[in-house]
C-alpha cells in the first residue's frame, strides 16, 4: 500500500481512524522556509470536525506536534514529520462493525485485498487520514505564497442546492463554506433535514488557485490535469473532477470553448477561461478552477442490506457520528490538495531550463 | 518533462508529431506473454486517422516495429520497444504557426516554460503522441486477458446528441462509436455539420472495464480512482472525468445512492453500482464505469483573436486537417490508458498479502 | 532531501539527533504478516549505543513504539509508523560545533546546501538516523523468513586486525561481532588503545544472506550488485563495498574468476562462490556475500584544524561520546539494509512473469 | 524488469545484443541546450569496440540517430530517443548455447527468473546496453559543463599491472586508457598475453569528476555516495566501488583519515581527500574520486565446467568474440554514468532552497 504522494514535495501519511496517532512525514521541502506549528494548525482547525451543527460532534482536537526538519523557526530541507494522537477514540459503536461490509465504505474490498483490516472507525480507509494532507498542504501553502500563490474553496452545490452568487469573504463567514450568503442558509437547512431523516447530501466543492506560475505541469503524463485527477480523486467520498468548462464545454463548439489570447499590462492572458487555467498540461496563468463531485456521506442511521465475512445477508444501521453531509469539511481537503500538487510542481520547474539560474 | 507512468507496468512515450519517428518502451511487461505485433496494430489501427469521413485524412499509416522485448513470439521481461515512422508529414502548413500561439493549444505553455519549442504538428502536444498508449495498452489488455479482464469503450455523447440505448455489438459498426445507432445517425450528422461550418464538437466518451479483480488499486493516493484521474486527464482534450453516477450522484442522498451488498453465487456484489466499481479506491468486482468530458477540437478554421511570442495581436485560421470531432478515436486511446493502469494495478496487487504463492 | 529507500517495501526514515523523536515510515509491507513490538525490539537492542566498552555510554533507550499499520497483532497492508522519542539527549557540548565545520563530518556540506542546519549531535546527519533503518529491516527480515531468507553479518578486521577464523556462533558472543574469538581479543585492544590516544579506527564489516530465491533483482539499473551498491553506501562512514571476490578478483584470470556450475540435489549451484551470489545483477542461489569499508570514526577528541561559517580558520576538539569505532555497530545497520533491499526486490519479484500464481 | 535510472534526469535504455536496435530515452533534459548528434557520437565512438587489438574486432557501427527532443540543434525539453541499429550481427556462433549457462554470466539468473530469454550474444544482460548509458551521458556531460563540471576516467589497474604515474594527457593517447604510459605498455603487453592464452583480465577503472558544485546529493538514501555505487555496480562486471580513500582507509585512525578544511581564494577546501570529495552524503567540491573492480571478461575460450536448462552437466568453449579485458571500454561507460548521476542532482539541486531565484 503505497500512501505517498509527489516527485519533489512528497507526503507521506500513516496512521488508521482507532490507532494510537495519525501522522505525515513531508520529504523535500526546500530548507529555508519560516514555519511554526501555528501555521499548520491554522490549516487544521478548518478541516476538524464538531465545527458547527452540520458537522459530526465528535472532539478531536487534531492538535500537530512538529517532530523534525524545523530549526529555530526555520526548515532545514530535512522531511518534517507532523503527528497528532487520537483522543476521543470510542471503538465500541464500531464493535458490531467488524464483521459486516458497510454499503458505500471500504470494508469489503480491504477485506477482500488485505484479508486483515482495522475496522474501527474505518481504519485506514477513514477521513482522518486527510489530516496530513492538511497539514503537508499547510506548508505547500508557504513555499507557493512565495511565488504570490493564492488557493482557496468552497461549496459550490449542497445536494440540490446551489451557490449563485460569489463573494470570497462569504466563505468562511458560515458553517457549509458557502460564498452566496442566501444559497448558504438554504444549504443549512437542506443538510439539518437531511439529518433528520437518518440520511445525508452529497455536493460539489470548487477549488481555485490564484496568480499561479505559468508553465508548472509536466508533458505527458504528469500534466497538470492529470495531476489534478489524482490529488482530488484520491480524496474519500470524490467521484468526479473537471477542470475549467468542464462537461459542460463538451456541448460546446470549438470556436465558443476556445479562450483567445489578449496581452494585457504586458502578460499574455486569455478573454475568457473556459480552460480552467491549463493548457497542453501546463498552466496558463490564468485562475486554475477545479470542481469535485462529493458523493453524500455513506454513513447513514437507517437500516441498509447488506453481507459478512460469511457471505451472510444482514441488516446494519451505521450508528457513531457523522457529518450528514461532507463538503464544508472536504472543503480545506480539497485545498490542501491542490496546494501539495502546485508546491510540488513549482519546485520541478526549476529543472525546466537549463539557462535558469540557481544557488 | 516526464513521459511515463506506472509503477511495475511502466510506459515511457516519445516523440513529435513533425519528427522522424514516435514511440514508447514499456517495461515490467511479464516474461511469457505470447505477443506479436499484430496484437499491438489491431488496437493501433481502431486509434488510426482516416478511417472516415468523420476524421482527418491524414494518412498515417501507424505501423509498428517491435525492437525489443520479445523473443520467439513471448516475451523476456526486458523492455519492449515499440516505433513507428512518420510518414505523411506536411509541415509547411504549421510554418505561419511557429511564433504564434493558438487558441485551446498548448503553443503559449510550452513557450512560456521551455523558450523553446518544436510547433510543427503541436510537437511533443500533438496527440500522436497517444499512438504509444495505445501500443502499451495492447500489450495490458493481453495480461489482463489472462485474469479474465475486459475493456471496452464509446461515445456517450457527441455535441448534443446522446446515446440513449446500448448494444455493445453496435459500437465498433458505426463510425461514431455509438452504442445506439439511432444516436449514430445524428451524431456523424452533427459532426459534419461542424465541420461543413469550419467548428467542431466535444462530447463524453465512457469506458468500462468488466471482470476486474477485486482490491486493484491502493490507499491512499494510488486509489483506482485517482489514477483514473490521472490516466485520463492527461489525455489531450479531457477537461473531466467522472466514475460510476459521478456529478449526478451528488443531487442524491446517501441512502439512494449506497450500493448494498448481496451475494450471487457465493461471491459479494453490489445490487446497484452508483459507485462504479470502486469502494475506498479499490476495485470491487463490480464494472469499473468511467465517463470523460471531451472539449471540442480547438484547430478550427475560421478566423480567432490571438497574439504571437513578441505579444503582438494577431488573427488566425489554423489549417491544415483535423478531426472535426476527436471523441470516436478518443474512445482506443481511453481504453488503453484505462488498460495500462489496471495492468500496472493487477501486478503491484501480487505484494498485497504476504502468504501469496509466488514463482 | 528525499529520506526514502525501495520501490515497494518502502521505508522513509525523519528525525534529528537531538530533535523530539525520530521515526519511520514502512509502506508496502504485505498484510497478513504477524508482528509485534518486540520482533522490531530486538534488532534495534543490537544497534543501541552503550552496550560495552567499545562504545558510547550514552544512554539511548531506542524503545520502539508501533502508531500504525498492525491491527491485533498482524499487519494489515497499511503504513506501518514506529517512533522513538530521544531521551537523554544533551545539546550543551555542541553550541560550540554551531558556527564550525567538524572534519569528516557533513556540517560543511550541509551548511552550504540548505544554508540552515541543526547543528546539534549532528542534526539529521546523524548515525541516530539509522535507527529506522533498523526498525524497518527487522519487518523485512520476518518477511523474508517466510522464504527462508537468513541474514547475518560481522566484522572482518577492525583496524590492521583481521578475523581469520570463522564461527558464526562467536559473533554476537563477543563485544566487536568478530567471528574469529582471537581476533576479537585484538580488536577489542586495538579499540581501547585508540580509544586512549583520543583517536579512532575503521575496519571492513561484511554480511551475507542465505537462502536468498534466484533471481532478485532487476536488470538493468536496479541490478541487485547495483542497489546493493546503494544501499550500503547510504549508510554513514561507509566508503567502499563489494560483492564476493570484490576487489581481489581484479587480479585474477576469467577462467579462475568464472564459478563453474554444477547440479546438487536437483538444484543449479556453482562450485565457488566468486561472484557473491549475484551473476547479470541478479541473485544465483549462492550465498550473498557483501563487504563494506568502515571509515574510522570523525569524531575524535583532539585538536582539529577547520574553518567556520565566517571562513575563519578555527581549531576545535569534538567532545561528546562516540564510539572509538562504529564497525560493531554498523553491523546490524548493514543487514538492515540488506533485508530491507532483499524484502522489496522479493515483492516486485512476484511480477517477473506473467503465469505465476496470485492471490 | 526496471530499466531508468534518475529522478528528474531520468534514463531508460532498451535493447537486446542481436535485436534489430538498442536504444535510450532520456526524459527530463532542460530545454534550451545546445545539442548535436555529433556531440552524442564523439563519447560513443570511446565505447566502440574494434578500435584496437585490445578490443574485440566486432564491427558495430554504433551510430546514433536522434528521433525526438531536439529541434533546429537545441533541446526542447521533451524526451530525447536515440537509436541504434544492430549492425554486424552474428547470431550462429551462439545458436550452441541456447541451452546452456555460461559460467560468469546472466545465462542462469535469466532464466531461472524469466523462464525464456533472448541467448543470442546474451540478450538484454549483453555489455551492448552501455550504449544507451554512453549516449545519454553525453547529454548529461554538456548540462554540467554549463555548470564547468570536468569528468574522465581511465584505467588504475589492468590485472597485476597498475598505473603509478598520472598524466591525464596520456591517457586517451594509448589502448588501455592508462595514465601512465609506462604501465599501458605492461599493461597491452598483459592483455595480450591473457588473450593468447584463450584468457582474460580484469582490473580497476578510476573516474574524477572536478569542479562539482557543492552540495550536490541528498540525505538520507540517495548520498551521493549511494547513488555512485548503485551507478557503478549496474554497469556489467563490475563487483567493487570505493570512494576516495575507500578501503584503504579503513587501516586508518580518525585522525588521519579526516580532511581538515581551509580557506582558499575565499572558499572552503579540505587540505587532503580522503573523502573523494563527499561529505554526509553531499559534493564537498573537491575532486569526486571513484574506483570500480572490474572483474576479468567472463567468456573465456576454454573449457569450462557447467550444466545445461536440462540441469545436465556440459563442457562449452565460448567462441566468440569477446575483449579480453573490458576495462579500457569500461572508461567512457563509468564516466558516461557519473556523468548521468551528477545531472540528475543537480537538476535536483535546485529545489533545495526556498530562495533560490527561478525562471
Amino acid at each position: 500500500m503505497s500512501s505517498s504522494f509527489g516527485k519533489i514535495f512528497r507526503l507521506t501519511t500513516w496512521g488508521e481512524s482507532h490507532g494510537p496517532a495519525l501522522g505525515v512525514v513531508v520529504e523535500g521541502c526546500p530548507a529555508g522556509l519560516p514555519l511554526t506549528v501555528e501555521d499548520i494548525q491554522a490549516q487544521l482547525d478548518r478541516r476538524r470536525v464538531g465545527q458547527s451543527k452540520v458537522t459530526t460532534p465528535r472532539n478531536e482536537r487534531d492538535r500537530a506536534e512538529v517532530l523534525s526538519g524545523i530549526f529555530e523557526g526555520v526548515t532545514t530541507g530535512a522531511p518534517i514529520s507532523l503527528i497528532t494522537y487520537n483522543a476521543d477514540v470510542d471503538s465500541s459503536k464500531y464493535e458490531n462493525l467488524r464483521d459486516v461490509f458497510r454499503p458505500g465504505h471500504a470494508d469489503y474490498t480491504y477485506w477482500a485485498k488485505y484479508g486483515h483490516r482495522d475496522h474501527r472507525g474505518g481504519g485506514r480507509s477513514s477521513a482522518r487520514e486527510t489530516w496530513g494532507r492538511v497539514a503537508a498542504g499547510a506548508i505547500a501553502r508557504k513555499i507557493l505564497a512565495t511565488a504570490g500563490v493564492d488557493i482557496f474553496g468552497f461549496c459550490r452545490e449542497i445536494g440540490t442546492i446551489r451557490a449563485e452568487s460569489f463573494d470570497r469573504a462569504e466563505i468562511e463567514r458560515n458553517i457549509v463554506r458557502s460564498p452566496d450568503p442566501v444559497a448558504a442558509e438554504k444549504m443549512i437547512e437542506a443538510v439539518l433535514a437531511a439529518k433528520e431523516a437518518n440520511d445525508s447530501l452529497g455536493g460539489i466543492v470548487e477549488v481555485h488557485a490564484l496568480n499561479v506560475p505559468v508553465g508548472l505541469g509536466e508533458p505527458t503524463f504528469d500534466k497538470l490535469d492529470g495531476l489534478i485527477g489524482q490529488a482530488m480523486l484520491s480524496i474519500p467520498a470524490i467521484k468526479g473532477v473537471e477542470i475549467g468548462g468542464g462537461f459542460d464545454v463538451t456541448k460546446w463548439r470549438g470556436s465558443q470553448a476556445n479562450d483567445s489570447f489578449t496581452v494585457i499590462d504586458g502578460n499574455v492572458h486569455t478573454r475568457s477561461n473556459n480552460a480552467g487555467g491549463t493548457l497542453g498540461g501546463l498552466s496558463t496563468g490564468e485562475p486554475i478552477v477545479v470542481r469535485l463531485a462529493v458523493k453524500p456521506t455513506s454513513s447513514v442511521a437507517q437500516p441498509q442490506q447488506t453481507v459478512d465475512t460469511s457471505l451472510q445477508p444482514r441488516e446494519i444501521v451505521v450508528e457513531g457520528r457523522h457529518d450528514p453531509s461532507v463538503c464544508p469539511r472536504a472543503v480545506p481537503v480539497a485545498e490542501a490538495m491542490l496546494a501539495n500538487l502546485l508546491c510540488d510542481l513549482y519546485l520541478r520547474n526549476r529543472a525546466a531550463r537549463v539557462d535558469w539560474p540557481v544557488g
